[in-house]
């Protein structure tokens, strides 16, 4: 499954297209790293940390971590696994995510910038980290299925700009894991093309993501729970969208969502990037984001907080449309303040259900328990 | 579904990204066209047949048809579907097909280029085209399932860099054909990252259409029935690689591909692009391409005709990987006689079942009746 072998110097194509990746560690950088990468093409050889040179979108100044901050463009490929190690002790979940964050697949060229994120389940990583982890897991929420998968010790994200790529490194860490990993579940996902300002339509076609944190102001208020540890809080959702929601016309679509399908501009006006006016009206005098809308009720006005940072993929069900939800955020209740008030009324989320559900505690820059 | 409404004048957002493609029809140009398509970037506002312009990799100087020969690195993404038009007659079926291929989807920039391609069934094109499609349709194969869906009057295929764009379109065209036709199969897929000479992994992770048709005369001898009206025959099949091809180890699956699968290059050696050594040995005096490889088995040398333009997709079934092939040649039994051989030994194909397979005729420039 591993491309591994044949880059010895003994094999004549080795200096053909596949080069060793540069492993690279974010700023401040530990030998070991929560969220840990590699880029592909413009890399510094000397593994400096100046990981937004490989990157068309500079990189906010805040901390970069691969497949939260880094590459600032998500890459089209995402596969996530939720772990489950029932019988291992915490030392030995530690070092089965240390054994296979540290591995370093080697990926043909054209797999772009590759990136693993490990996060540890809540209730073992308050017991790992206590002094850094201090907050609950989720609750049920009312869009989940009844039999929903929960929780797990350890999630791995692994994300490249090619399916060939996330499935074989995906593959091969889950090997690294060893035995006492159970995999709860798995998906692949992938992100359309990116507009012009770096978000993607999911399988449904709105654009999605508009509403995220950019600055290193809103990133520290709403991503890190430490910006100087980069530690953060990852929730992981696989979500379905019934075909009835498929089967509205454009114009009810965009009514749920409370944006235009073709530009994701909102409702109440302007462009695309442009805030949504919760107060605009329509020329008929009703609210012009409509009072169910999706855009209204997940608004961060109503939620007072900072932003979490959105980095969704979809997937193809065999009917529907299929969102896997990832989201970074400072306190997981930012998630669940949102997601409760979309259970109450939100003309999207209605046609949803949610069969996985996970949060875990991402430690930046490094795992060593404190 | 269409995104349509809402760019008139008295949209306010109309100005934000989404503007009405430029129809451009390749070089020579009726009305209507076999193959036409949108270029989302970089299209000329006159209607100029350049459409090289928007591609970083220059096109063949032959016939430039969308799906075809343009975009030269294939877009992203691909929705194909084959219609059955039982009860309506030819002109019925012509016109039909017309309606679909004139209309002109609005998308919105992110789509890159949008091309929509149709081909006739066979059988059809004969008694439409007697002079121009005198070819037979496919015969049977070894791998193809009992119940396999062959054929269809209408086949179409419509690419975008969005898989958003294929569904919304795919769904807009097939309204415009009318309530006489009747989808026989249909299947989306996607293409990983161009490597740098364009070509892609496919779902079981090796590149695939390296041995490609590239230039003028390659595409003259092998893809083009007449390459000034620029009609092709059009070869589409559904197949699925089973999972115990994926089990195999990595150099197992080299031996039975006969080529490297980091770097695509052939295991006679050499690089990506160079042509199988079918004579080399291995350094324990075996064939370097192993007797029953795909490469050997496949390779045009033992066919003894031009070279077919492989243009093919990936999908995900729910076991194993899935590959819509899609290839264009002047004569199908190009094709025919190629399968034939993977049908005597092949080491990946005899891991494969195909479920649904069809020849089209693609009239080129045009698709009046002669």
């Amino acid at each position: 499954m591993s491309p591994a072998e044949g880059n010895g110097p003994d094999a004549p194509e080795s200096r053909v297209g596949v080069q060793r990746r540069d492993l690279f560690v974010a700023a401040g950088t530990a030998a070991v790293a929560g969220a840990i990468g590699w880029v592909a093409r413009g890399a510094t050889p000397g593994g400096s940390p100046d990981v937004s040179a490989a990157e068309a979108t500079p990189a906010p100044a805040g901390p970069l971590l691969p497949g939260i901050t880094v590459p600032a463009v998500p890459q089209r490929y995402v596969l996530v696994t939720a772990y489950s190690f029932a019988n291992a002790s915490d030392d030995e979940l530690v070092a089965a995510a240390r054994t296979a964050i540290e591995a370093t697949p080697d990926v043909p060229d054209d797999s772009g910038a590759l990136t693993v994120t490990a996060g540890f389940g809540i209730e073992r990583a308050r017991q790992i980290w206590p002094d850094r982890c201090a907050h609950d897991d989720l609750p049920a929420f009312a869009n989940d299925v009844d039999d929903i998968v929960r929780g797990g010790d350890l999630l791995l994200q692994v994300c490249a700009e090619t399916a060939a790529a996330v499935i074989d490194v995906a593959a091969s860490l889950g090997q690294a894991l060893g035995a006492g990993a159970r995999p709860l579940w798995s998906e692949r996902g992938y992100r359309d093309a990116p507009t012009p300002e770096g978000t993607a339509r999911t399988p449904i076609g709105f654009v999605d993501g508009i509403v995220n944190p950019r600055t290193r102001e809103e990133q520290n208020a709403g991503v890190w729970t430490d910006p100087d540890r980069g530690d953060t809080f990852m929730v992981v959702r696989r979500m379905f969208i019934a075909t009835d929601f498929l089967a509205l016309s454009t114009a009810q679509q965009e009514h749920a969502i409370g944006r235009r399908r073709d530009t994701g501009a909102p409702l109440s006006g302007g462009d695309t990037m442009d805030d949504v006016d919760l107060l605009a009206k329509a020329p008929d005098g009703t609210l012009a984001t409509p009072v169910h809308s999706h855009a209204r009720r997940a608004h961060p006005a109503n939620i007072g907080r900072g932003l979490m940072l959105r980095r969704s993929y979809g997937f193809d069900p065999p009917t529907g449309a299929g969102l896997i939800f990832v989201a970074f955020m400072a306190d997981p209740h930012t998630f669940t303040l949102t997601q409760r008030r979309l259970d109450e009324a939100d003309d999207l989320i209605r046609h949803t259900v949610t069969d996985a559900s996970g949060c875990f505690f991402v430690p930046g820059h490094d795992f060593s328990t404190a």
